[in-house]
């Protein structure tokens, strides 16, 4: 059986689910036995954490999104899931999608983990790079809530409580010791003075809010606060509403995690991963084997698309670049860019274009090479620009 | 019964392991019923594919390290292992630490992956890097072998063949399609020209042996070539001889993964990460429950170490930095870097301190604030700086 506790069964939704997945009331859940997992995606300290409680009580696995919940009550509710033998997990309250809490327990299982060391609230950190640019805090945060990185109440971001949940349950997770919330010495960012911003800028620094759990002679040091950060320093180029974690241990050097660490179906896909884990370590079967179950075509080696960079010799006598433009043109490749230099008593011509089919460059260079004022060209090399997240140039 | 087959079981060895653990004869650890789990790194596609084949097939768990036979064999070790219903993983063939297989295959389990875009090769990496400089590539090479990053062989890293056969693998997990090394389309980056380096820097873009996966209208395309990669994107930020893999799928945008490639005991981590994960999807119950197994103190706040920066607002007057240099000199705190500006009729004093402990800071600048030049003084910043991966500055 599916269920879905909600507020409001009747309210309008984009997607209606099947008759009978809605409910409002929690004990059409608890007390069904057919059903083995549940998520807990309510957010807050309660109802959330009695029914948290309650369902482990009652033998089922729980996965939750919930940082505070499992910041502030782990302990007694790690120790309900180990009573009832079931799992309770938890990757998506901290970081949605970064899948750092599995990499902590999974894959560096034998590895002391010393220290952890990251950029944890994308809000921050987007209101950190802007003021870089002159803002003032408050129209940074202003910035930050119209582009919808920031809460209409912003205080558990801005005051480092959120960073500070989060840098609890990692270092509880890295150390294998339990880190109480309230052992996470935190600073939020409001105080940050403009004179700061601009004396870290002089010292080739930045100011970023910085979450850091260290072991230290057999004690945890954890902290959330505001640091200059070097501009060379892998946390200094963590992009605006992005989160990156560092993990640094005795086998693995430092391994960095980072990617976008808030959104819905972020989140939700860490959930799913979590109920896939469940059911993958009980003995199912599950996540154990080869998963290519499919099969795929291979594309076509010419219909690769990209923007190329390719080098000409030329001969340097008027009229060559036009031929060479023009050459280009017949295929449809436009240039992007163009450095053109002296090299003995020819040239040598760097093209970028623009994105083009691999088989129409490959057609046009073909021709190209038969010109007699090209004496010699360069295998195409792609183009990989930075044209943000979702949209690589290439490869 | 734990057993290690090697070629010669007399050789001396740094650790001595227990007696009747080597054997040079492989058939008793694959007729011991008692083993359940083998980790194979010898290496080769010969004889570790029999020895890999056969395990399988006598039902026992394979953990590998062996980029190469993965790449070039897996659809029929694979095929074997489902057929005795046991376990082929193999983490450490890709990358050494870093846990791309896991995160790809139970992380963004519900998400597709459309793209995987990688410095997967970290000599070649180191190579480009240095002739960045303006060294030759023969001298990058030698520089390279000098300090161990690459082997006095290095055809495999520079003709792209090592990365081709992690994108293989890379691609045939994010895919969940068979990817056979053959499809990968793979330049080495021998033929990269002083020329073209210095083209690249004067666009602002850097040239780096990139490995691209994309799914593009059903069908997949697999490269390792060099490109030429803009300064911005993170792909040309990749220090060294690390390796750094980037992961985007509709749930999730893009993650990055970003560590150490290759080395001993990463790859070791990577193996008994595996042979864990073997253990806890069989129902073991490993793996399921809470970590936090030891208590640890929490370090007394003033005992923190690191490098800090504040701010003070002084009167502009004869020796007022000498005071201040002395309240600080008092507490051994020395000073790293100073910044004095001028603000209305008093200065601002940026100080960034050498490595101090937060209590004796905190006692200075007690005192300092006494002090009748000192107005007023600022929240202490700690500093993260790049002193390299293994010894960053703070946190």
């Amino acid at each position: 059986m599916v269920k879905a506790l909600v507020r409001d069964a009747g309210k309008e939704r984009d997607r209606r689910p099947r008759a009978g997945v809605l409910t409002e009331d929690v004990a059409e859940i608890v007390d069904d036995p057919s059903i083995a997992v549940v998520a807990e995606v309510m957010g807050g300290l309660e109802p959330a954490g009695t029914h948290v409680l309650e369902l482990l009580r009652r033998g089922k696995h729980v996965v939750t999104a919930n940082k505070q919940l499992v910041a502030q009550r782990g302990a007694e509710l790690f120790e309900a899931a180990s009573a009832a033998g079931v799992q309770l997990r938890f990757e998506a309250s901290v970081c949605a999608a970064i899948p750092v809490v599995k990499v902590l327990r999974e894959s560096l299982v034998v590895t002391n983990v010393h220290r952890v060391l990251g950029i944890v609230n994308g809000t921050t950190n987007f209101v950190l790079t802007e003021m870089e640019g002159g803002k003032s805090y408050d129209d940074a945060l202003a910035d930050a809530q119209e582009r919808g990185y920031a809460e209409a109440d912003p205080t558990d971001d801005v005051s480092g409580a959120d960073a500070a949940a989060k840098m609890a349950i990692l270092a509880t997770v890295a150390f294998n010791a339990r880190v109480p919330l309230a052992d996470v010495s935190t600073t939020g960012i409001a105080e940050i003075d403009p004179l700061d911003v601009a004396a870290a800028r002089e010292l080739d620094m930045v100011i970023r809010l910085v979450g850091a759990a260290r072991l230290v002679d057999g004690h945890y040091d954890v902290r959330v606060q505001p640091a200059l950060v070097d501009k060379q320093h892998p946390l200094a180029k963590v992009d605006g509403a992005f989160n990156a974690v560092m993990l640094q241990g005795d086998a693995i050097r430092e391994i960095t995690l980072e990617g976008p660490g808030a959104g819905g179906t972020e989140t939700a896909s860490a959930v799913i991963a979590d109920i896939t884990s469940v059911i993958g370590t009980m003995g199912t079967g599950f996540l154990q084997n080869d998963a290519a179950w499919r099969e795929l075509p291979r594309l076509p080696a010419g219909d690769s698309r990209s923007p190329f960079y390719f080098r000409l010799s030329v001969e340097d006598r008027p009229g060559a670049l036009a031929r060479v433009a023009e050459g280009l043109a017949q295929e449809e490749i436009s240039i992007a860019r163009l450095l053109q230099h002296q090299n003995g008593n020819g040239a040598a011509l760097h093209v970028v274009t623009h994105e083009a089919r691999a088989g129409a460059l490959d057609d046009a260079l073909g021709t190209l090479e038969q010109l007699p004022e090209v004496h010699k060209r360069s295998r195409p090399l792609p183009v990989v620009s930075d044209r943000g997240v979702t949209e690589l140039g290439w490869a």
